[in-house]
């Protein structure tokens, strides 16, 4: 079930994301809402370490229109997850990540996804175009 | 951008989810991971309160393997989300449901999206069939 | 252990607060962290809604300086939480909430607690006076 | 405010945990009841790491019967939290942990406070006597 476009390899930038007690869910292993929470926590410090970008200050900010995520193998606490990255389209005022889910030491995700972001001018919510220092970090990240 | 498919009359259940103030991210909306909680929520509700849904002692679970959602409006707290849920497709062993979010008194989804259990043996993590009451109470959120 | 001062007529306001599938944790009940979302969540509400709190453009805003809770009996999705909100102390810049989660229909509580709030002003985070409208309202829950 | 009972070196077992985009409110700090999580999450991991719990197959767990949290500096996503453990008490079946959350590099505490576990049988939810092999962790983290 797993693919060649799936592997370690494949993704640009990596975190490592501990989990916490809580994500586990009734049935002892991550809930599948928290894979979410990887996906937005790596994405939101690669744009601030690598992008500049300001969460405080910032009047032009990324904003959520979709995602999705296919869960392939469990997780659980207190397992480490690795959160690969990539970009796999980069338009205008928006851009797709790609993100893959590893538990540490594991060649095959346990979880793929995506994750677009708009970007807007945050006092009126309107699309613009992705500024500047995001647009260049983004760029290192694309994949053919 | 909305279509006929997601008004609120599409959908066959309804649960009212009020936002926690915690819910709130740092932009003052609903975080998109959060969506997924209220679809987790209005499914397992569901087959609690209409299936029987034994959540501590089931021998069979329910197993997430892929979520997706498309965010058309914000939320914030203190809104009261109402939940819509539906069945697209329901398998031997896999159920795939549709939600639809939508704040109170809005006639258009803040967000549409899927959810796809397989439900599995809870000892040994194999599909198995979805069991009768559960089967019945998905049955009745089929939509042609 | 539950003293007359925990009972549901000790509490001034009460918000009907639902559990969440994710809320339970791996042992099948409310893992104790999310209480205290329920505790914000009903000062919150109550702020907003009888002081006219407004959390996206208020410039004087209240900081939590310190929380506690005492955990009586287990809750577990799909329970609904009563929650219950008096106020034992009320300063010039602060104000002390107390606050009984109950699970619908038991006159005793499941958990107890408190909820400290420094009023400061945002720009700068220094302690101010509790604004009129919202000392006003916390003045009606007051309790000798 | 800090007094030297609260210092890094105070604390007798240490664990980085990072923020996570959605950690931070509306405010842009860590929110209160997040503090909470990364509490539950240092005492788990050194049970688990140290005394060898396990959480999906015990028989015997803890139960959390008080948790409490003075916030004294805020935190804020991308911030590394640097979570220090220690046990304030141990009775037989009880133990009071004292945790400080410091920001990485910081000698002042944003946060201390306490969890108090019940040891139970998970079956009966009676308390028992802490386990062996969890109570020889414990009094590694003792202080005086």
């Amino acid at each position: 079930m797993t693919t060649d476009i799936d592997s370690r390899d494949k993704y640009r930038h990596f975190l490592a994301i501990p989990t916490r007690w809580m994500d586990n869910d009734i049935y002892g292993h991550v809930n599948n809402v928290v894979y979410y929470s990887y996906f937005d926590t790596v994405i939101n410090e690669y744009l601030i370490a690598e992008g500049g970008f300001d969460i405080h200050g910032a009047t032009v900010i990324g904003v959520a229109v979709e995602t999705m995520c296919k869960f392939r193998k469990s997780l659980a606490f207190p397992q480490i997850v690795d959160a690969g990255l990539r970009v796999g389209k980069l338009g205008n005022s928006s851009v797709r990540y790609e993100v893959g889910l590893f538990a540490a030491g594991d060649p095959e995700p346990a979880a793929t996804g995506h994750f677009v972001h708009v970007f807007v001018e945050r006092a009126t919510m309107k699309p613009v175009a992705i500024p500047g220092p995001l647009r260049a970090c983004m760029e290192r990240l694309l994949t053919a």
